[in-house]
């Protein structure tokens, strides 16, 4: 099953304006991520102590359980947007031990040899296309599901192409008032989705959707 | 208490693309509101028979009971985009029996006579902006709420201006993929709000905030 899980603002927001160097989500973006940095689920696999349980313990975890391989955008692997955004070449952002722990497609024009780490996680370089990225990815998942880590724009490419089983948005208590816009204008005619689950807690409120309608290809 | 109540794609749109004589709310917009008509607590100030309860009716009929007045742009007044949009005089839209049965105040640049409905409902033209128009609200609603009825453009002059209290968006489940932003771009910094309450239904899911960092006048 093809997923993605992300964070947005109320008014659908994924970073806000303006990333720089200091500030990689833009104005105000690091608002949409607090509800995860005390969660037990997310700080062990970035080796940090914390126990902070609950509902939304439980959906990190869920989603960390369940997620066996992922795709992200080039931009994403880099760091967000800035001096090095368009060298193809430039170095990961994720440092000597990325938090995935499954094996990560980059989706690149440019080839470029695969990086390994002792914790499981893999960054492979795919040129050809999202559903290459998407083949390759599902071969190394196995049993589990390939999970879109973003950004934005790849999101939106998956879900162009009708590729996408089910999502969760994760949508945090902010108006940005500007940024990137998680679905923008998609470029479809309307399309259903199937309300799966809603999960609330104070600091947030889990969304997740199952695409039903897939459109031609 | 200044609130609104609005139903929003899932990509935060309140209405479709191109809004004609025969799809008023745009292509697909009728989607967002498919989850109220079958309502008890909708059909009735409808004139309509129906008994379909629930959480869904229960929000509905909350809403009624807690609004003492309403606030709406003259493009909701004369019924969306058309022909008429350009036409200050242009008829109101909702015929002989307007289902609110409160006072609405209309936001215009045109002074108008005011119009009055045997069931409660009426309309009066305000041509001096939005603050005056929520303090005649406010004298008309008395200890109930005055509700921004719409459209999104009323909905984000009053964000703007930090005079709204609480809103409550009713997220149906579909992707309209282009249309008219509920938010927008405010043109202001993040601004923190609440979770004040969460419903969800199979067909729609409320969320309910409060806004808890009104911007500096």
């Amino acid at each position: 099953m093809l997923t993605f899980d992300i964070s947005t603002s109320l008014d659908g927001f994924v970073a806000g304006v303006g990333p720089t160097l200091e500030s990689p989500l833009g104005n105000g973006g690091e608002q949409l991520h607090e509800w995860v940095f005390g969660l037990a689920a997310w700080r062990k696999p970035h080796g940090l102590d914390g126990s902070e349980q609950g509902p939304d313990n439980d959906i990190v975890a869920e989603q960390l359980a369940s997620t066996g391989a992922a795709i992200m955008g080039r931009r994403m692997f880099s760091g967000g947007q800035g001096p090095w955004e368009d060298d193809p070449n430039a170095a990961g952002w994720w440092g000597d031990s990325p938090p995935f722990g499954y094996p990560v497609f980059v989706l690149t024009q440019h080839a470029r040899e695969a990086e390994t780490y002792a914790n499981g996680t893999s960054f492979t370089f795919v040129t050809e296309g999202i559903e290459p990225a998407l083949e390759q990815a599902r071969a190394a998942a196995g049993d589990r599901d390939v999970s879109i880590a973003g950004g934005a724009s790849v999101v939106q490419q998956y879900l162009r192409a009708g590729l996408v089983d089910e999502f969760q948005v994760h949508v945090a208590p902010v108006l940005l008032g500007d940024g990137v816009h998680l679905f923008g204008r998609l470029g479809l005619g309307p399309r259903d989705v199937e309300i799966a689950r809603v999960v609330s807690s104070p600091s947030v409120t889990h969304l997740r959707y199952r695409v039903t309608r897939p459109p031609a290809a």
